[in-house]
């Protein structure tokens, strides 16, 4: 089989994930790295250096949203730079993907110490859409023994908040679960809502569609938000308007609709950042002044590079 | 059969009806009233009254929001205590269900006249939910040559807004449709926004679920917003919160939610009239300043009355 072809093959879940969050997406392209470098033992080096460039190329640009999808293929990609045989090219990458995915861990478990402490004991929490993130920092604090309820909308079309409601439910917290326009109603009941969040420049958030409502209704009624997310998910402004690309197919939402109707289905929005209480990272709580000094400072591969805007 | 249990059966229909805007449901209650009154030919005037005011007391109760239903209802019981004779009560009647829906009718043309120039020639609309009101609105608008186009949400989980652009697109208005938390990514492109109303009072509007996060996001986003109500929707205070006995099943929102999980699925609920632009009635548009001289001072038939609140 063509190797492109292959390559995109085994990326295709990914682009058709519409459940799992960014943190999540960013441990299943570790496998696909790892696949990929092995796809064919006798492959030279220049063979084995232009998969791992497709295989960047297309996983950033089946889902620009996500931001740990980039840093991980931008730190691949400099891990190939270097290696003069197939063999130092595995080792070297090899060594990026674990140092990632061990940063990843890491950067969670403080994120989830730091959530323990914003948890009123008793009260009602709210969750939006999915966020592996969120539910990791939710289950650590029932398991250390923190009593709380959470609420969460179903987030249409996609139903994430489903798979958020069944996790949660499974660790022993209970779950109240409605529509999402019904937020207003259960909101008022929550002392703290968290978020997800995709990706993160100076303008705002990237994250699910109906976060925004979510900010605004916080906002409105008093009750904290913090966006959940470890500085992988900090990108450069350029980059972080690269979600405006994602356009979903019109039939997740209404499969038929009648002539004269037009379905829109975005999958992200911006929600800008003087509307969230703060962004809960592995190097603290952020509010919106601190966010400058941690945005994405990194050299960007040339592979994956934008191109400038043009006519 | 037992007579109770057959109003309750002609009921069952408007008590299920989860489409309908509250004008429209008022209408099909007038046809309610009608089929009552001629179940029996030879009844006599206890028993035709005995059957009014169970009707009544039925339809009232099964839709707590809807206020037309409820001075409908307090009409029809009017009428019937004068009548010395089933012939006198059955003409009685019929001539407030015939003036009912008279003023119904021109309240719509009326507001339909004020809100053809609150539509900007050539932009796009919001409109949230079903209300016939609404929709009969915009159709004269477009009839009577405005062009303009309509975005909607979907309306979950009685899905209103897919009847709402069928019947817009039916009429020749083309329409944006998307899923109800995607508001926010829809509601920058509108000049003006409408919703129906199933209930005034002076706390504030009564609505399906999802109009208090439309109400605050056109508030955030500089969007003027219209609730189109004739004075047939104002009721007293007491009156107004009757709509939180309104719980539907959750099994209507996820029909097999995990054990832990609970489902939550309130219809209606309350938008202060401080983030409404205006409410378009027969009599003007009115702004918060104006409700108080119209809320409803009608006396109040007996069968109709509010118990105390108790222990």
């Amino acid at each position: 089989m063509d190797k492109k072809k292959q390559i995109a093959e085994l990326i295709q879940p990914i682009s058709d994930d519409l459940l799992s969050g960014a943190a999540e997406i960013a441990l299943k392209a570790i496998f696909i790295y790892q696949t990929v470098m092995n796809l064919e033992p006798s492959a030279d080096l220049a063979i084995l250096k232009a998969d791992i460039y497709e295989t960047a190329r297309a996983l950033v640009e089946c889902q620009p949203a996500m931001a740990p999808l980039f840093h991980l293929s931008n730190k691949v990609l400099f891990a190939t730079q270097q290696a003069n045989s197939p063999a130092e090219l595995r080792k070297s990458c090899q060594s990026a993907l674990d140092e990632f995915e061990r940063n990843l861990c890491e950067s969670v478990a403080k994120i989830a110490e730091l959530v323990y402490d914003l948890i009123p004991p008793g009260e009602m929490v709210f969750a939006y859409s999915f966020s592996s993130t969120v539910v990791s920092c939710l289950l650590n604090a029932r398991a250390r023994g923190r009593y709380f309820r959470v609420a969460c909308s179903e987030s249409r079309p996609s139903w994430e908040g489903r798979k958020l409601s069944t996790r949660l439910a499974s660790g022993g917290i209970e779950v109240i679960h409605t529509f999402d326009s019904a937020m207003g109603i259960v909101l008022p009941t929550c002392s703290v809502a968290f978020m997800g969040c995709d990706c993160v420049g100076a303008p705002g958030l990237v994250n699910k569609v109906g976060s925004l409502l979510l900010a605004l209704s916080c906002q409105e009624m008093g009750i904290p938000l913090y966006a959940l997310c470890g500085t992988e998910k900090f990108v450069s402004d350029e980059r972080l308007f690269e979600f405006e690309n994602h356009e979903r197919p019109g039939g997740e939402v209404w499969s038929d609709p009648p002539k004269g109707v037009k379905v829109v289905n975005r999958q992200f929005e911006l929600i800008p950042t003087k509307l969230i209480t703060g962004l809960v990272t592995e190097a603290g709580v952020l509010k919106e002044a601190d966010i400058a000094q941690h945005l994405s400072k990194t050299p960007v591969h040339e592979a994956l590079r934008l191109e400038p805007a043009g006519f």
